[in-house]
Parts: C-alpha cells; sequence; structure tokens
C-alpha cells in the first residue's frame, strides 16, 4: 500500500489539475493526496472511461475531470468521487472552478459520508462546503449526532473557520442542500474582499481551509470507515433507499443543473450518465 | 368566535407579561394575541394549574408563566404553548427574558409544527428563532420541502430579517434543536450593540421581527392547519414517535436545563411535570 500511494501521488502531481487557481489547486492536490493515501488500499482503481477522467467542451474554454472508484468489497467504502471542473465565462468576465470529494459509504455501515466542495466564482471569493453527511434522521436518532458529532468534536473546525473575518455562513438556494448538511457542517464564502491582497485569501485557503478539510477527513476515516459500524440486515433497505435520495439530488443539483451549461448537452450527458452509473441512480 | 377572541385579547392586556422589557413585551402580546385570534375557536380552554400559569422564585428575583390550550377533538392541532420567563441575574448584572411560542399539530396531519422565541440576555440584544418545524425526515421526502417551504416562499421572511445591520446568523450549542430546525429557519442574533441607540433595536423588534414572525404565523394557520392536510393511518406511528423526540427534547433542552437555576428545583419539578403532562412524554 506504501508503494502504492506513492505511485498515485505522483501520479497526482503528474495530473495537477492544470486549470484551477494557485491556492485552489494546492488545496485539491493535498485532499485528494489525503483521501488516495490513506484510502488507496481499499478502493479499486477507477473504471471512468477516459473521456469522463478528462473533458472539455468543444471551443476549449471549459475543462474538466470526474474520476470514480469503488471500495473493494469488504470495505465500508461505496465509492469515492474526486471532480474539478474549470470554466472560462463568456466575454472575459472571469472564470469559475469547482471542486468536489465525496465519499459514500456502502450500507454495511450507517456512519456519515463525507463531503467537500470549493466553488470559487472570482480570485478571492469562495464558497466552502465540509461536512460529514448523515445517513439517518437525526431528529428520531439523536444518540447518532453524540456519536459521530458530538463526541469527535465536529463543530471545533466549523467554528474555527466562521471565527476569521474573511469567513462568513453560506446558505445554499437548494433547500434539499441545506437539509442534507449535518448540523456542524461548514458552509462558508471566503471573501478577500476588495481591499485585502490576495495574500490573505491565499493563507486562508492553504492554513485554514485546509486544516479544517483535514481534520474532517481524518475524522472521516477514523471514525467512519474504522471497526465496529457494521449495521443490522433490517436497517440496510432504509440506509438505501435515503442513500439513494442523497445521489439523485446530488447529480440533479450539482450536475444536471450545470455541466450542460458548461460543457453542452453531449458532454454534460456523457459525464451525467457515467456519474449515474457509479451511484446506481440511473 | 368573534367575541370570544375579543374576550381573550382582552384577558391578554389585562396580564400584560408585566416583567417584559418593552419591546419584548409589545411584540409577546402581539404574537400570542394572534394566535389568539384566530386560532380560539379550535382551542380548548387551558387546562394549566394556576401556580403553573403564573410562578416565580421564593425570592421574587424570577417570575414565569406557561400556558398550554389544546387542539378540540375535531381540529389539526395538538396544543398550542406560549410560555414567558424573566429572571434578574444575580449581583445586578442585568436579566433574561425568554418567551416561547409552540404550535403542536396532531397525528392526523404531518403538516409541520410552528416555534417561535425570543431570548433576551440584554436591553438591546436577543435571540430569535420562528420556524415551522418539519415533521419528517425531508432529505427522504424532498416533495415536503417544495409543499411547505419552498411553494410558501418560506425563506422570504429569513432574507429580510439577514440583511438587517444588526442582524447576524444564530446557531444553537445544542446539535439537536439545529437539527430540528427546518432550512428556511429564522435562527438570528439581534444586537444593537453599544454604539446604536436603544431606537433602532425598539424598531427591529417592533417592525423586522414582528412582520417576520407573524408571516410564518400566517403561513403555518393558512397551510397547515387548512383542509388537505390529513394523512394515511400508516403513517401515524412514525409521526408520533418523531414528534414525542422533539418534545421531550424540547422540555430537556428548554426547561430541565434551565428551569431549576431560575425558579429552584420546586417550582421548576412542578413546571416541567405539567408540560411533560400535556406532551404526553412522561
Amino acid at each position: 500500500a506504501r508503494q502504492g500511494s506513492t505511485l498515485v501521488s505522483m501520479k497526482r502531481r503528474d495530473k495537477d489539475f492544470p486549470f484551477l487557481p494557485p491556492a485552489h489547486r494546492a488545496l485539491t492536490l493535498d485532499l485528494f493526496s489525503a483521501i488516495d493515501d490513506r484510502l488507496d488500499s481499499v478502493l479499486l482503481p477507477s473504471t471512468v472511461p477516459s473521456d469522463v477522467l478528462r473533458f472539455q467542451n468543444p471551443q476549449g474554454t471549459a475543462h474538466g475531470s470526474v474520476e470514480i472508484r469503488s471500495g473493494s468489497p469488504t470495505s465500508l467504502l461505496d465509492l469515492v468521487l474526486q471532480s474539478w471542473l474549470h470554466c472560462k465565462l463568456p466575454g472575459g468576465s472571469g472564470e469559475i472552478n469547482i471542486t468536489t470529494l465525496f465519499g459514500f459509504l456502502n450500507s454495511t455501515s450507517h456512519a456519515p459520508h463525507l463531503l467537500v466542495e470549493l466553488i470559487q466564482g472570482g480570485p478571492s471569493s469562495l464558497v466552502l462546503v465540509i461536512d460529514l453527511l448523515p445517513r439517518k434522521d437525526v431528529v428520531l436518532h439523536p444518540d447518532y449526532l453524540d456519536e459521530f458529532y458530538l463526541e469527535t468534536n465536529l463543530d471545533g473546525p466549523r467554528q474555527d473557520l466562521e471565527r476569521l473575518p474573511q469567513v462568513s455562513p453560506y446558505r445554499s438556494p437548494s433547500l434539499f442542500i441545506r437539509s442534507v448538511l449535518s448540523p456542524t457542517a461548514v458552509a462558508v464564502t471566503i471573501n478577500g474582499g476588495k481591499e485585502v491582497d490576495a495574500l490573505a485569501f491565499e493563507e486562508v485557503m492553504a492554513r485554514h481551509v485546509g486544516e479544517a478539510a483535514k481534520k474532517v477527513i481524518s475524522i472521516w476515516i477514523e471514525k467512519c470507515l474504522g471497526a465496529g459500524q457494521r449495521v443490522l440486515e433490517e436497517e440496510r433497505d432504509g440506509l438505501e433507499r435515503r442513500d439513494g435520495m442523497i445521489k439523485r439530488k446530488a447529480v440533479e443539483i450539482d450536475l444536471v443543473a450545470n455541466l450542460p451549461k458548461m460543457f453542452g448537452p453531449e458532454v454534460a450527458d456523457r459525464v451525467v450518465a457515467q456519474v449515474q452509473k457509479a451511484f446506481r441512480v440511473v
């Protein structure tokens, strides 16, 4: 595994997310490598075809990549999705860059899923979501909150980030996305502002966002992928129904609503179909 | 009913919440009257004993009232709880004033419950929660979000309030409370600040908070208490289990954790027991 992860990291550095802005790119590299390094032994090789692993629009103004690796059959992992999207806005009015990291568990565990998303709409302005998504109705199961959110102090990274002057709370326009997030979710806007130099933004990204995201990723790997999380047979149907809704909505809100505008219908259809297949929500 | 509500309002004005600060008192009067005026015909008389309808601590530094009226047997209403608490802090370091309004539906409807809470910790600083609490796991039932939250534009009052410079988002220290709120919940801190005069705070309270709360109360009465919300027999068990958890936790977090400190164990026990009895969560 040690050998394997070094190879993956090297491959990763080689790919290098060529279009993302520097601080965003460094962070993406850092987070994807953290996942690859620690989960390589339980992840199967990517089965995504090369025209989804790397795609662009006909004009060459939009570029993207979606990589999906399934968990090995004996693990609690369903799949890990890592994607980045880059799109120049019409008329030279800037660009949008989106990085997404999903870690879904399968229904032999009820532990939370991992979500990290960076949506950068300007050189020093970014929406950040870092969360472990509950797999159950936590109102009916408050012990779930205690186990995965309170005892792990998942509210700590959120509090640390929200104390920074560049950071303010973010609410998704989608009521579903707001509802799917946990009560300790990091959901913030980071804004360098006009008067602050880019350095402040880059430092927030490199130091504070990186630290918070890696803390949550560590909790996910240690607590949620660890032993002792297997669930009873009769719980699995409920988990699969709820997970299916999360995945269907994620495709609908994240991809179906955005990819056609960015990449045109043909590329969008191809990428969406591949993700739906991997998510088993066709 | 018209006659009845006039009587109730007059009685209300007579009681007058003697200990609440002026802006808080006016708002409480306004909201409680809105409920009384519009729901009087479907609410039975209060059955709460007089020493719960009005109580104080032995030293006379804390005063409170809890009134609970059940819905008539043919209505969708389970009960309405209206309470206010006033407590001088030791050493003359200020006072705390709390107003709570709960409107619970029974399990013949799956429409949301109503919650309005004002927690005033200083002359011009207040935590405000206004929400319709979902009765279902909305991740599994996104159509529930569409029906009760999107189509009613419940996000509007929240957006209006959060635009004000005196208003900033509030997160309850309780992860359960955060989870029980809807994705359009108003959960904010209103802070007059040291340099702003009390007038600004009072205006925010009278105009903006009052307007938002009354808008949400109207939506609740028209949409949730209206016809067409009755549910199937087989859904009721699930609703009752989930409602039971909300009520149990509300008593635990709102009352059991605070009343003994404010009123001493004897008064606290009496009030808690009465609420538990009305909530059927003994």
